[in-house]
């Protein structure tokens, strides 16, 4: 790999930076606590996830016009409610369930590991989740963001290259002076096509203990990290700086 | 006035959050030892600052098609460059010396006063300079935004009411549940059209000193307060809390 002269980060977030697994079951249980309302909130949380890839192609392919994911994360929830035959919610019962999905917990080690790329990068969200979603969940879980980019300034989907283009342009950076870390080698391909860094972070426990994906890497990635703490250390010492 | 239910509080950033003139006048002095320039480095701020309105209005009118501040002050810094007649500056330094705006001094209560905001509010910039521009002085002068609003992402400059209405829209908020908070009484009469809430924060020094403004404010303004920290405190009385 030639040197590295990386300005900007740009991070998944589902996933990689936060564990929207754990985190939906745990406010599925807390909807149906306050409800009463009995389901499998794993399986409710699976489901709901379930809906994310296929609803953001209905606006890839231009059968839906733009439509951020707040409010596709709310028409899969209709969905998801149904299929669980759980009835009889009020809609703003509903419109606040689905502000779950601002309220993620971050995995262990991102916060800390956020505040060292910081110190010398700038860092931000390059999600599919919009604005609000992205600034609600930093405010909850203490991301440490410069900015936030993402589909929503793009009005185009990951793993569209106009997202990861136009990050690049709001940041007046060049492609190879941005990096991407995701948790998910397509986003990573998907980014390199069009010229950033790459970084894998797996994390191995998104969808649950005993569903570990292949994390084998793609070996096109220049960095790979067990977690951000370690990533802030490999990239210091690509950089020729300290690892700490 | 009715109680306030503010939820985000956004800023006019050039004169409100930072001292451009000064900032300006410091890095044109560094620029003019650099490069055995000798100018009025005061009377070369002010004329650099001089074609920001007109060159947006070029924007706004249709003139120019969507440019964002960065180009703008380049194409400005060119103009200014030949009227004090500077000769023989490379591209590069030029390109350099443009990076001036994104490093401007906060006014010394502003980085205290937007802490205290941030712990129950998102705060962010509603500002006619670009995402990375803003990104840049965010890092270089540690204003503690939770993400980038502004021109930029409505693509309509200030004063046209897409670019209020666009933040409120990318927040998830109604109008209302929104501050604008400007030094500029027809920044805030612009929002408050929009529907949002407003703090007027004069900052008597912008301009240098002996150019006071009249700082009477507009009676029917929100919040009149002397500097950031003011804002926090009266904002927690207007709210019902503590004022610290």
């Amino acid at each position: 790999m030639c040197a590295l002269e990386v300005k900007a980060l740009v991070f998944d977030v589902f996933g990689t930076v936060v564990d929207w697994r754990s985190s939906i079951i745990r406010q599925g249980k807390e909807f149906g606590k306050a409800n009463g309302v009995e389901a499998d909130w794993d399986a409710f949380a699976d489901a709901w996830r379930g809906k994310y890839g296929p609803s953001m192609n209905r606006v890839r392919t231009g059968e839906l016009p733009w439509t951020n994911l707040d409010a596709l994360h709310r028409m899969a929830l209709e969905e998801v409610l149904a299929e669980f035959n759980i009835t009889g919610i009020s809609e703003e019962t509903k419109a606040e369930f689905n502000l779950a999905w601002h309220k993620l917990d971050p995995w262990p080690d991102s916060v800390p590991g956020l505040w060292r790329l910081k110190a010398k990068h700038i860092i931000a969200p390059m999600s599919n989740g919009n604005i609000a979603l992205m600034t609600n969940m930093a405010k909850n879980g203490g991301l440490p963001w410069d900015c936030i980019l993402g589909a929503e300034v793009a009005r185009h989907y990951k793993p569209d290259p106009e997202t990861y283009q136009t990050g690049c342009d709001l940041l007046g950076l060049a492609p190879n002076q941005v990096m991407m870390v995701a948790a998910h080698q397509r986003d990573l391909l998907s980014a390199q096509e069009v010229g950033l860094r790459s970084a894998f972070v797996p994390r191995p426990l998104e969808r649950g203990p005993g569903r570990t994906p292949d994390a084998t890497p793609d070996p096109s990635f220049d960095i790979v990290a067990d977690d951000f703490v370690d990533l802030a250390a490999k990239l210091n010492m690509l950089e020729g700086q300290p690892a700490d």
